[in-house]
Order: C-alpha cells, then structure tokens, then sequence
C-alpha cells in the first residue's frame, strides 16, 4: 500500500492540501499520513498550542470520516517545516508528498515560499501543488 | 470526462512528465493533451524542427500505446511555455497540470525555473512536479 503525504498548515492553503491528500489516497488505494509541523520556540506559546490541538481533534476526525487508513503526526522539534515533511516522506517512502501554496495577504497573490520550494527541489518523489478554492 | 494536462519538453525531466502525466490519466479516467512548446524565434531552426518532429512522432505513438484518450499540441507562437501551458488547461478545464522539474548541469542541482514557477502560481488547477529519475 502506497502513501500521500500531505503537509498541513492551519491556513486555507493547508485545508486545500488536506482535502485533495484524502482525495488522492482514496484515487491510488494508499494511506494518508498527515503532518503538522512547527518549529517551535517563542511563536509557539500556550494558545498557538491550544490551537494546535483543536486543529488536530477536527483533522483526526476529518480523518476518520474519510475511510482512508491514516496517520497523523503533529511535530514540535525545531526543523523547518520542509525538512520534516521531507524526512517523514523519505521514510514512508511516500509515493506522492501533497503540499498548500499560500497567497500573500492582503493583495492576494500567490508566493512560493521557502518551505515549498524546498519540498518541490529536495523531495525525491512527485509533488502536488494545490490552492485554497 | 476530466483533462490532465501535461508540459512536454525535449529532456530527461519532460519524459518524466510525460510518463507521470499517462499514469495520472489512466488513474483518473481523464484524457491527456500534451503541449509541447517552443517560443520559436533564432533558437528554433530547420535542425530543431526536424527534432521536435521527431519527438512528436514517438510520442503520439507513446499515446497510442497507453491507450489514453489524448491529444498532443505542438505550439510555436511566440509564447512562453508557461502562459501556452496554463491557457490550455484553462480552455481544457483541466483538473491536473504535469510538470517536470529540470536540473542545472552539470551539478545536477535541482532548480525552480520561471516556467515552473509560473505554472505554480498562476495554474488554476493543481500542478504536479515531477523529477527525472
């Protein structure tokens, strides 16, 4: 059995990866494992964690609604977001990495940010690039 | 019946495009139209024109063999690859773009180039890059 990485971040664009990753697993048969990456530090205080929690309660219920077989991981451990995907990916040997590009408010328009242009360089299998509707 | 929409060019990372992009089709159940673009201008003489002939010839037999409905579009009309690519899956209403991203010889350093990056950002629908293998 295959599996979908998908990079989540609690913005639209992380929403957008996360639906079209259980789309994608469901489409290949594969398993889903879904990764929310900080890096920790003084951004990260008690409210940004208690957030971080509730994000994950919805996902994992998104999850299990979905049907698909799933995995989710939250990481606090001071990488880069990229270079946690990037590790998880490598080490499920991930045959798709699903990934959100964010638009740069308040003009809107889209950028390609360091962590996604790391993940579409240095991972070594194929990446999905996908916008919030 | 959906379209996967894939950027074709002359090299390792095209291929890579191309057989990741009949692969996505037979998944989807969606037809294929592969462009293969060229600005044309002085870079574009009797000796690249031979070749791309070539090249298109194996490639519509490539399609052929897949057994995927497909379409392949040569385009030199001044152009660059990402605005001829992105306003042929507009006009498709494409559910999927396949790109492949090159490297810098002789390093071998993967890079983003300004199509790619285009077709990242201005793409409407979700773009997957792929790299040679």
């Amino acid at each position: 059995m295959g599996t979908v990485v998908v990079g989540f971040v609690p913005k639209p664009e992380g929403e957008a990866a996360l639906n079209s990753g259980i789309a994608e697993a469901k489409l290949r048969g594969a398993k889903i494992v879904v990764v929310n990456s900080h890096r920790g530090g003084s951004e990260f205080d008690d409210d940004a964690s208690v957030k971080a929690d509730k994000d994950m309660e919805r996902i994992g219920k998104l999850l299990e609604e979905s049907g698909v077989e799933h995995e989710l991981r939250q990481l606090v451990r001071g990488f880069e977001p990229a270079e946690d995907l990037i590790s998880i990916a490598e080490a499920a040997d991930a045959e798709l990495i699903v990934i959100g590009l964010r638009r740069r408010s308040p003009v809107g328009k889209l950028i390609l940010g360091s962590n996604a242009q790391r993940i579409l360089l240095d991972a070594k299998c194929p990446v999905l690039a996908v916008k919030a509707g």
